[in-house]
């Protein structure tokens, strides 16, 4: 019997303030870091890798979370904890003192998505499959029981649930035969970070259309002045045809939202994101009502299922955002888009700082493969930064990603990676105070 | 000038798990603990004294998050700081790195939470007055600078938070005249923990009615039968006119909530708390509703006050049962006070634990003497745990809160409590590890 043996925690942060890359109006100076935890047992062979992402300080914090999770597990056999996924995440998530600092929310949550995300790695990676395929493989029932559907009660019954991923059923080798020929459509946030200089904005933007890109997103909210000047590049470069988004980070107050987004309309925009607070939920249905035709889109700081159920039940977005290491891994994951598919809401998951790409890229091909079966108006985050630290780094072609063919999550950082950016005593921090 | 130069964190823990002091359907083992943290000055008679509450393991987390936040101020000028605490509170909460772990929630939220009750005792102390008179003693420009309003402007305008404190300087005199005469009425849960016998739960209400004691409280959720067992008990001692609450700490689902909830409706209850998880804005909206003339109260996991407000917009609930440590301090408490008094709903705050009667009962000397100015249908929570560990601990008599007399917000701990309850180190846990 295989057992688990340890949880080995590592502070993981990367200097990405140095050059403005993923500034926006609300985060002006982010590190992107990674809370990494690799399950180790006693045999070499057996493994997992999960994280999850912060912007910097307070990344220590969230290994501590995850070493106090980890240690509800050490110790059991492997074969039980992957064999019920959905009971561990259960546990985990329902441990009675550790949940009172969430429930389900903020630094508890991001840890049991780092831990669970590991398990699902190790789970995945022992069977030889990559984890899209190892989700996409199981029967119904087995998708539903792994699916975190508690406090879902009054908007997504089992047996709702249940019927979503049955019908998933029909056509999924068509589809998946389609994946394998051009992948699934992603969208660029690479060229809009508030940082940037204008000459640099118009050579990314050119540079994301003669890569095939019809979707790019411009981060607002800062200056009236510079949010249009921005746009009126992006649109020229763009055309009239392509898709142009803009992404104000939460600064608005509600009543500030609607008057700056409509003041942009002219620019023809697909959507506003996060617009306000991400926990208000009406706020987001008083915008959406008075913003149209501009859609709403929110979710990359959508702490769990509960605020989705919400937001979908209130009509208060077009688009469902969610985070593959803000919610709690693939459990909890799962849930939200069985959610999306009952209420019809395309899940275009956020991806960018480091390694949320190479999550996303699993993710999005279960939700197409079981779940939403559909591709209209889904497009997936993609930013260019990082992917260089992973093992099994996500590939994007014709501006889509492509199915990963390794075994497990693609969660795993390279060695070298470690040396050179542990903090505080990796190579780069050593040197660099 | 004096100057911040340290921040002290302290890992506290109390082994209450043992009499089963605190258990219900949903924390069955709690371990009441403090994230307790001194802020030191070069000048040791200017200090600081703070803390969250938690129940046990991941207290430490909170530690590490209080130690990354408090980073952010040392050095600075006391003064500086006691001044514009509004301002030192949106430069907190707005780090742009630590509010990727929330925002504004979970274990970031706590941790501010302790760091400004730390703040707040620290100004109040040093001029002498106790944290409500400190307060109470604001011109109404000053109270609404220090409270949080952002993220708020679709429910509660500066202007209309202006009006409502301008209101509350009518009759202050009065108020504090009949505060100082009969106190702040409270009710007691103290008799009705889960894991008590129904020898232990009779006799316990019985003391509380000799004690004077208009309301009491029960834990539900656990079992159907014994639900009913309990409160068949706890009705013959209180007879039919004191008032009996429920509190079912979150287990249900929306639908079995009103299930449970109307199953009950014969033990004429005053309010149903907690009745579903607690971010569930809409659901409590939909229970409500459905269980009327049971009134629904929740706030104890209420994370932020974008969540209170909504509660309030959704007409949610008929109890707002705010947490002293949960919300992020004094800043955040008087934005939820203002917007209870805009709605109209009474807040009846949550305590119990560790220290938190201690801070409850200035919150609620706040709120009667500026904001609410009412007693109707208000009754703040009490337990008699742990009160023996505070250097000032809270007086009840006669069934409600008295008015502090000590300089600060009664949050400072006996240096011989930590020798004993520090962990691991403490020589409890030494003894018992």
């Amino acid at each position: 019997m295989t057992t688990l043996v340890r949880a080995d925690v590592t502070d993981l942060r990367f200097p990405t303030s140095k050059s403005a890359d993923g500034s926006d109006a609300m985060n002006s100076d982010p590190d992107y870091s990674a809370a990494y935890v690799r399950l180790v047992t006693d045999d070499d062979t057996v493994y997992g890798c999960g994280f999850t992402f912060t912007i910097g300080r307070g990344n220590d914090v969230c290994c501590a979370a995850i070493s106090a999770l980890a240690q509800l597990i050490i110790g059991e056999s492997v074969d039980d904890l992957c064999n019920d996924l959905g009971g561990v995440h259960r546990r985990l998530r329902g441990d009675s003192q550790l949940r009172w600092l969430g429930p389900d929310k903020g630094v508890v949550n991001l840890a049991l998505g780092a831990v669970m995300n590991a398990l699902w790695d190790m789970a995945s990676r022992r069977v030889g499959k990559p984890l899209w395929q190892f989700v996409a493989d199981m029967t119904p029932e087995q998708l539903v029981d792994a699916a975190d559907l508690s406090h879902l009660g009054n908007a997504l019954t089992r047996d709702e649930a249940l019927a979503i991923v049955e019908r998933g059923q029909v056509g999924k080798d068509e589809r998946l035969a389609d994946l394998q020929a051009t992948g699934y459509p992603c969208y660029t946030t690479s060229a809009g970070w508030l940082g940037y200089s204008d000459e640099k904005l118009r050579r990314l933007c050119q540079e994301a259309v003669d890569e095939g890109y019809q979707h790019i997103k411009l981060k607002v909210g800062a200056d009236r002045v510079r949010d249009r000047e921005r746009l009126t590049i992006a649109r020229e470069v763009l055309g009239p045809d392509r898709k142009l988004m803009i992404d104000a980070n939460q600064v608005w107050e509600v009543p500030e939202a609607i008057e700056r987004v409509n003041e942009l309309a002219d620019f023809d925009l697909w959507w506003i994101e996060e617009p306000t607070h991400p926990d208000d939920v009406l706020g987001h249905a008083e915008i959406r009502r008075a913003v149209a035709p501009v859609r709403v889109a929110t979710g990359e700081h959508g702490m769990n299922r509960v605020l989705f159920k919400q937001l979908l039940q209130a009509e208060a977005i077009d688009f469902l955002q969610l985070d593959t290491c803000r919610l709690a891994g693939i459990c909890e994951i799962l849930a939200v888009q069985m959610l999306a598919a009952k209420y019809g809401i395309p899940v275009c998951p956020h991806a960018g700082g480091v390694g949320l790409c190479e999550l996303v890229n699993h993710v999005v091909m279960i939700d197409h493969l079981v779940i939403a079966t559909s591709k209209d108006d889904r497009v997936a985050e993609y930013v260019d930064h990082l992917h260089e630290h992973f093992v099994d780094p996500c590939i994007v072609r014709n501006a889509a990603y492509t199915l990963p063919t390794a075994p497990g999550y693609s969660a795993e950082i390279k060695a070298e990676t470690f040396a050179e950016f542990s903090y505080p005593d990796g190579s780069y921090w050593q040197a660099n105070p």
